[in-house]
């Protein structure tokens, strides 16, 4: 349908914009968040209400829910007090604090559907707030209670990536490798690498940060059971092309890095997002194998080791560095 | 296994037909619903209950689950009193409005399996009674809250659109843009747009609209972190080639968009729809940056001006307009 | 990666195997199910039960829960008679008639948590029996109510076929044609038609069955919005080329239809499935035209004159029937 | 965008590594795990909690649920106690053990929020952890019937394999061939076939696993209604070609399987692992056909017999073997 393709003159901006960053700037945290800051948003965005409260951590959420709860009685407590002594049937009449106190248990009894034990609603109006309450806390605790499940239960790549990004020798010429594995127990299929590399360049004679695509030797894997060396091959169409380690400390580059796959346990698509910046390259270096077989024929990786390398000599390059 | 690829001269309906519309109709609206009326369809569509209940508004949500619940009581506490004086044990027989209320404040403790306070049920129909409305208000308070779970997390594109298209200044030839960004503080990842051009035309003696794919510099981009600036080049393939100011406003034109992202929180696919009018076309103009980079070297974007452009003249025309 | 694409000589199955049918026989039965039986099964297959709980008519699931309620609380009664006289106190000791009544009923407020009246549990073993029975109570409405939910909520595309396939004049030669339509008011995105025609064939001296993909103008819509004529151009290279209605009847054709399509109301995959047989395919007609435009330009369609057709002839064919 | 495709001279390791495993290894279970254990992950995993819980056997679930009950009660039942004789009303004071079995049974109550029967709660601190005690029950019982449910509604692939796979006549060469059909009454659709074939080989004098995609004459069937003969024609290019019997068993081959499909109940992606090993695989056999139709026309499959095969022989080979 397509008539013709277009290569863009322009710098290619993967929706990332063309303007430089400092030196130092990562456009990709290692936790795979993206540093971003959005402004010029509207201030009242209910859509992201969600978003915060099934993002958030344990702990914060669930002292959120039982400071809720808490307001919650003490407002309907207030209530059946504002609605005179005889409100509540059973109900301590001593003093203003005992006749609280009882009120707001009965709050808690009843906005939990628990049921009244001693006391219950007498009249008209205290009968209706009880009536409103059970039904609200029985909507707001649906809420809740789907929220601690869809927290609990939402699929996330938990993707292990080796510490460094290495240029190793590939085949005739050299490559640029990184390792993954799989922290869950559950299976990834399909699982498919995307590398983004970017670098400072002079254009039009301002500094700007240009972004470009790497081929890669494979692009997906059927099943991602162990590691999986990801290599991108530095040949002549390479960015990466004959460049040594101080040309990638001053181009202030970052190799981002997109995996995708489908968690079979959740039946789900899930992603990984990480960086690898300059001081994370080593140039001329190998990864040391992480695979062994147990005397009975199973096969174990060490995760653990998963960001151990060898130095060694890249074909056709002086560019070997000592190891950390 | 397709042995040819036909191109059709007849024009290409994209699901939405060649008769042609009056000048100043829109199909697709900009909130991207689509502005067709379906008749003709069943008169009983229970199919369509729940679509309704998911997407009506909160409000009309949240007084439909009162009146409901309100309805239920009022249900339950006639067939109570049509059951005699005795049904409920411990309600009020002063009068009428008494006995009433009891049995209104007994059904909703009863639905909401809250449990009995005062009153209970007595003999063995009212009891049967009250057995049944506590296994409906089990299965009707499931679905409610379910529904409004349900609501509450499901997935929707908050895309935001910059108003205007522009025909701005693109190699050495001009090009359609737009730009789109993400509202939410979510990672769209793999987002894609598909772009339709359509515009009246003469065929076969009679007035009928035609539609247009446009091809795009990219079509897709891996994460959508700040914003993008989707291009149609306008080269000597593109329907929109050679066209002036004028001939948009004659042609009663709409470039229709659609955006298909992956949104990793909710981890589903989302969609987003948007349509250019002639009136929203700007030729001859170019969009102002809105990335910033702040002294630590973090990236800003200001969403406000995502639609801010300034005028410039487009290379070999002299289609340039005075902005608004 | 793949080296050699076979073609096969063999009939291609697609799954559906190369067996002759009778004449009459429907692999795909209108309502989208296949028209085969599975022998062999395993006796005890509890992955099923999901499936039939799911799918099964909305009467039969009511009516299966009402009876799991009364036999669960029957049970539990029985047990409650079972542990003595004092069991239950505050029951009925009248006679067993009431002493059952009120046990079965204390049952039931217990497995729906609506939490005891009169009566409560009394010695270690009915307290015992009554927190059990609140647990299973608990996770059985749970999964009751999840079914539920799940039932109402589950995503099913509601297609509408025009009740006949045409064979029409498509540009220089002819096309075999259906129309479909969206019935939801939900949008369907990426909409994507797969067609398979099959046909009895002799095949080394005996009749077998073969299938046949079938090549579409257009296999895709961005979004069904309106209707969308489905074309099959018959040009040299298609199964259907040179027959006439005649052949049709003979060779037990079967027209089968898949469509796949993105809910965007339900963010899910939804599909249909439908087929046209011998009897059900129109050669020389043509589809009515269903849209309308109301006097302030919002596109109407008219869903009950999907399937409305006028007769005409054919290019280069006299193949013209008259229709009913 | 790719400018080069790199053919890896390297083997393939489609993320199974290519360490040499013994000859009676497997890589593929043939329950669709993977032989593989991982080594140096974290000791606190709690992103494995979930998994654990929705992938357990259902009768350890249960009993996990069952168990966690009790012990909540338990210490729950310990803090009554503790604070003191009069923090339940209305329970027994006679000796220690009806005491603690009220205390249990009152928190048994209030945990599945069923509500007091006899006893309730009397002063601030046994009121107050009787309110936190629902507030809890509520909380972990929705998280309890959360995964209930999720185990129940989980979507898992039922696909039944032949026992074996065959190396059959296949057009005037041979093929490898293996069936699959869905032990499921629910749609697959899209089902597609992955198959890798891994040997052990030489490799720079040490032996190692390699591991080659196969070609397949048709990768992808619309609907699995019945059953899939799956094939891989074994021409020039196949790593199988010109093998026979002997070689197979010498190379500690393994085919893996993966099965990837659409369910149309679940509305989920589902996938399915297989592995075939040397003395899974028989050369010089056909499978026998399992379709037939009942005298009304009805096409009936017999999933027992999906397995079975006749000796025949191979084109161009003399390696027949006998059948078991």
């Amino acid at each position: 349908m397509e008539k013709k393709i277009f290569i863009p003159a322009e710098p290619d901006d993967l929706g990332f914009g063309t303007a430089a960053g400092t030196a130092d700037q990562r456009i990709i945290n290692r936790d795979g968040t993206s540093n971003v800051i959005k402004k010029g948003l509207p201030i009242f965005r209910p859509y992201e209400i969600y978003i915060k409260l099934i993002t958030m951590p344990w702990g914060k959420f669930l002292v959120l829910i039982f400071i809720s709860y808490l307001i919650a009685n003490f407002l309907f407590a207030s209530l059946y007090m504002a609605l005179g002594k005889n409100a509540l049937m059973g109900a301590s009449t001593r003093d203003f604090w005992s006749e609280f106190q009882d009120a707001f248990f009965f709050s808690s009894q009843t906005i939990s559907t628990l049921g009244f034990a001693r006391i219950s609603p007498s009249g008209l109006l205290p009968s209706a707030v009880a009536a409103i309450e059970s039904l609200i806390g029985l909507l707001i605790f649906a809420l809740a209670t789907g929220l601690l499940y869809g927290r609990f239960s939402r699929p996330v790549a938990k993707i292990l990536y080796s510490e460094w990004a290495l240029i190793s020798p590939y085949q005739d010429i050299s490559g640029l490798m990184f390792r993954i594995a799989n922290l869950r127990s559950t299976e990834l299929i399909d699982v498919e690498v995307v590398i983004t590399y970017s670098q400072l360049e002079m254009h039009e004679g301002s500094q700007i940060r240009r972004y470009y695509p790497l081929t890669l030797e494979r692009k997906k894997v059927p099943i991602l059971s162990m590691t999986w060396t990801v290599v991108h091959p530095i040949d002549a169409d390479s960015p990466l092309y004959g460049k040594q380690k101080a040309d990638f400390d001053k181009s202030s580059m970052e190799i981002m890095v997109l995996v995708k796959a489908f968690d079979d346990t959740f039946s789900q698509n899930v992603h990984s997002r990480f960086s690898y910046k300059e001081h994370e390259l080593i140039t001329g270096a190998k990864f040391i194998p992480v695979l062994n077989h147990t005397p009975r024929g199973t096969i174990t990786i060490n995760l653990a080791k998963i960001s151990e390398y060898s130095l060694i000599d890249l074909p056709g390059n002086n560019n070997q560095e000592k190891a950390v």
